[in-house]
């Protein structure tokens, strides 16, 4: 689907007429450029335009049929095409989703190509139609606004993920212990996502600055965004690690915590049994048992005071193990 | 085992005669190619071509013994020996088996070995077949068929993989926990298994990539197998990685389940001990325990209450016990 | 904010007059050089500056933006830009915090910019301005003193990582074990928090120290700021590896108590078992338990005997069960 | 000790004279070559030989000392010294032992030494004196020869690795669960000793191979020992990692076991909890409690049902409480 | 703090003079050199010896400040500063200590410094007095002698940590587990410690090598040295990995154990639960309960065997019970 197509001449958007007459113009007045933007492209679609801007088969296949690594390839004739992972992220399920933007940059032509939603580029066509100056150094402006904007949102996902991670991270170690053990997985999940997106990128990109393929006075320009692409990345590697280093405490403090329920649970059987025990004994059946029968004669009246002992001796006994069991730490 | 064989000239395929003979003839045409597919050659099949084709008894001796490490190599008369692994995907089992495709590669010829079941090679023919204008490049045109389909093959694997990794991860944060860790285990074995096919080819890629032994106009092509092989080299981490977090999520999940399962035991022991314990000490057989002989004397006949308040106590006891736990969490 | 301000001619400070002036003057005499500090500048703030000293808007905007990856950039007009991450360590949190130091050095000109609160650039000010003889190699003895300083700042932070991981260690294999899971993954984070400022700095470093940017005299002193830096880097490595083996010693220990806790009240169970059993059997109410009714008949009076001899069975029983897990080692 | 001795011309075997005379009348003819043969060589052994020779004393040091790294050094007279590891397998052990061949290469001498039990290298000597066409190459084809062997040892010490690891899996995932960690630790100790012995050989090897040291038309050759050594190097890392993966399997196993452990015990405990309960309710010695005097009067005569019915209940009870149990997947 | 001091000319010591005169001298007669030994060397002790012998200020800084990373550095001047590790063992508490040794190495003079105790140069010092053909090479036979000496320690170091690893596998795989999770962790400790004294020496040696600062006939010798401890840094890297296997095994070793023991437990629970049960049951209170009265009237007299038939009851029943358990490997 064509989404937008114009003419730039002087910094200035133009009607689009017949794509082979307006080429054949801007390569003959060696200024200017065109820009077509597309999204899910077809074959079919493609056909309109790859022989007049001479794309590559192989780069127009990987455009329709996407779900490509990150690269930037140059082809013989001097085209440049540029596979960029683009990336959003869901705030109510904390996934993030992988989209694709490529990008054919001839002399005097670019080709925007959006796949998935993440990232319209629209804003970026528009940020640049009000930057003439920009415009005015042709589609490696384009490639430079698109591939900046990708890794700008790579830095807002890197955000969002350092946000979930200090979540998780005041879930395991707060005192009610709410953690799901899902919930890291699923974040670890979206972490290699991410990484899957940004780290195939950094080699292309380190390759591209050093082949000589850009103009001189846009190196820095480019060599920023691969500040920002390899920040993203050294942040992801961290957060990589301290997911495992959080499973890992976690998995540490349920045991830490089964020991001291078990030594609890342990104290409180102990506790119980005494009684137990005591009334066992005292409930054998045996003759002669002097206390069952200790009474004192008061008044010719037998007071029997055995069960009343035996009852005050049941409860200091439990007493005295909940206190023993308090002083070790068990309870 | 000769599987096929034949001659190809100006895109058509032709009987092929005697091997000496056909050969000399291309040779001094300085066109077509000579194509045999073998399947499980043993040494004396290939001594009816080797010294015809001047093969290098190395690479006969590696198509022979098969089970070789994914390579390129030029021997000094300037052919190439290619070795792939070929992978496929046992549906039923979720297993990975690997096969071997080899190609020799020389001016006027090209010869691929099959051993094992994984990937014929028959289909790459007949679209080669059907495919003039790239039969037209001669050896090569095979070398790359061949190559992209085996890679192709490797990305249909990676998405079995991934589904299987997607199966697991639901498996394990189910409710019913129904997961088997060796489902886990065998899953990270296939991966690693994949992983040594794909793996080891990247370097031997890259090195003819850049080595100059292809045609420039050739270079596109493989460059796009090279994509699509470092893409599923990407997954196949991502996939290693994950599963050692879900076997450790597994882990975490058994420990806090063993730790609420405790707690909950635990409950219902201590819910049980309370009747026991009463009725233990009202089992005592002390002269003058007030309790067994409480009674109304309602009308001149005596009725004993005792019982029946302990029993409600018990009741009681119990009760709230089981709440106590109940809002602590335990149960 | 601009902090400080001043001209630097043979080795002295001077009063800077008007910026575009000075540098006219210092240019043509060829010595002495301009030295602005900046404190968390704005964009506002750049504009009196960056025209005059033709700073690249691109270090502008990372100046002002702040949250830079470590880098060492030069721009086409021969200035440099450096990016170090500055820590410091908060004592009572045993908090490592993470502030930013850029420099801008042209053949004149030194404007070092702090971002955040750790490390202030004033100390390094004063102890240049009493070191003349290095002063007298203008903006790059600017360069080196910061950098120096940062780098012995991050052997600081090195030090107090190395006393947090031996208390840790202490606390783990300390008898009353008061480990706190807590903290050990805490420093893990600030052991992460410290690799991410020092180990992307390593390497543009290096390629500053090889790609001829410096005086040749300068080279050792630079490379011995590579040295502690890569000396902390070694470090930091170790940390963050022995707190991952501090954590699994943590966890293998908590098992090994465990088990023991679980030995240690069975043992008990089994002990308070004994009396409970045997009291149980002598509560049966059948007829003709001779045990109930055995007696001594002295002098006519009849002395029974039974019970005595089933509670010194009874405690035999339980001493018995005591010394039997005592010699096991349950006990 | 001297092995064997021998000079080699046009592929015979013939008895060695006189070394210094051997040797002269070697260099004069320039064809031919001696080759001796030495088992855990004393210095004094080495001293008849490495004047002759103009052997380096560092090498010969490592030949009597043992105990190397892998290596291919190249000392200036021009003379190769190359050491490698030789495994063995005990099958009953599992265990893999660790020896040492050394050779020294020059223009018209090879001199291999052998240290520990494993790879005699009688058999390869044996073999090249039948492939006169081999012997010919001169010392390169003893070279090579000792090389191949000792690297094709690699690959069926590799195989009954392979055969350990899976049955370990076997044991590991099997019903009656016999596994011993052990046996796991062990075997990882072993593939990691295979790994020390096999990997430094790479670089050496590979270097050995660019730096121009061996006759063209042998690089094919040594090629082929550097695949089948990368084929070990391979499967060995699958190896290590599987078994991290295994015991961490285990591990998941049995605490999975322990947790369906822990509920099938509870399960039967409750199943005796409810007869003692019960019992003890009906052990209480309170007057009027009606049940334990529930009765008929059938004829005159009564007849007490109370006991049966609350036997019946008990089995009821219990009967319910198993299948409440077995229902929810405790039992 | 000087420790030795000396001229060498001609292989042989003499006394040392004045310094300057001696260097001179030594500089004009283009043969012998002057070695100066320093100990824990403060700046005012270096003032004596580093105008004239003309060492960098850095160089002398690192040497009094110690704790440096090892390394090789060639000031402008054609100096050579080496900065190693060196190790030594403390028996009884399996300590690994680090001290440091520097060497300045100048045309005709070499300064060793030694910090903190392990590994004292005097025995360095007086073998090469012994071997005057070393000497005579001048200032480099220091620099490999203190190398060799200090590499060679290092073998010694690595032989002891493997003493200990043998010891723990033996204790953690021992049937009476006597292991110390604390043991395990402080060998990783101190083969991490050995690890960062001996892998970053490694690239820097290389560079030496590499960079044609030590004369041709000289590198076969510091090559050697490569070799050795490229060894212990393999063996190293071994330990480190099976040190993190053996905390795994023994941590699923405990979990297997308490498995084992749980079962054990609860066998033991079962076969105590039946007496108390059954017991319970006949400790009931009903009237009527037929099996508490049964007799046999034998001549008048009653004889009840209820008692007897239950406690033989009881018995075969816990028989049963335990031998269930046996049977089942519970236990
Ligand atoms: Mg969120
Ligand atoms: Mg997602
Ligand atoms: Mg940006
Ligand atoms: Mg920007
Ligand atoms: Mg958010
Ligand atoms: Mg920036
Ligand atoms: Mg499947
Ligand atoms: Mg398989
Ligand atoms: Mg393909
Ligand atoms: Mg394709
Ligand atoms: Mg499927
Ligand atoms: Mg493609
Ligand atoms: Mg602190
Ligand atoms: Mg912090
Ligand atoms: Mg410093
Ligand atoms: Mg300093
Ligand atoms: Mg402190
Ligand atoms: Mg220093
Ligand atoms: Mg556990
Ligand atoms: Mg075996
Ligand atoms: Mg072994
Ligand atoms: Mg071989
Ligand atoms: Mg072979
Ligand atoms: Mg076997
Ligand atoms: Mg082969
Ligand atoms: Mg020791
Ligand atoms: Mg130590
Ligand atoms: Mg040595
Ligand atoms: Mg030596
Ligand atoms: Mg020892
Ligand atoms: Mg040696």
């Amino acid at each position: 689907m064509i989404v937008d197509q114009a003419v730039y001449r002087d910094g200035k958007r133009l009607q689009c007429g017949d794509l082979s007459d307006e080429l054949d113009q801007l390569h003959k007045e060696k200024a200017g450029f065109l820009w077509i933007g597309l999204k899910d492209p077809t074959l079919e679609e493609f056909d309109l335009v790859k022989d007049e801007l001479d794309l590559h088969p192989l780069a127009v296949e990987d455009a329709v049929t996407g779900d490509q690594r990150p690269k930037v390839e140059r082809y013989p004739n001097g085209n440049l095409f540029v596979v960029m992972k683009t990336l959003s992220y869901v705030e109510e399920t904390s996934d993030v989703e992988t989209g694709e933007v490529m990008l054919f940059i001839g002399e005097r032509f670019a080709v925007t190509v959006r796949r998935g939603e993440p990232a319209p580029l629209a804003p970026v066509r528009a940020a640049l139609e009000h930057a003439p100056e920009l415009l005015a150094h042709g589609p490696v402006a384009v490639l430079y606004s698109v591939m900046d904007a990708v890794v700008d949102n790579y830095m807002r996902i890197d955000d969002e993920l350092a946000d979930d991670l200090d979540r998780i991270e005041r879930d395991v170690f707060s005192a009610d212990r709410t953690t799901n053990v899902q919930e890291i997985y699923s974040l670890k999940r979206e972490v290699l996502e991410t990484r899957r997106a940004a780290l195939p990128l950094v080699e292309p990109l380190m390759r591209m600055l050093k082949a000589g393929l850009l103009p001189k006075e846009a190196l820095p320009f480019f060599r920023d965004i691969n500040d920002h692409l390899l920040r993203v990345v050294d942040h992801i590697e961290t957060y990589d690690r301290l997911l495992t280093d959080v499973l890992n405490a976690h998995l540490a403090q349920v045991s830490v915590q089964q020991n001291g329920d078990m030594r609890k649970i342990s104290a409180w059987v102990a506790v119980a049994a005494f009684p137990t025990m005591v009334a066992g004994i005292y409930g054998m059946n045996f003759s002669g048992m002097p206390e069952l029968t200790a009474s004192f004669d008061i008044g010719g009246s037998e007071y029997y005071y055995g069960y009343f002992v035996v009852l005050a001796f049941i409860v200091v006994g439990c007493v005295f193990i909940y206190r023993a069991f308090k002083k070790s730490g068990w309870l």
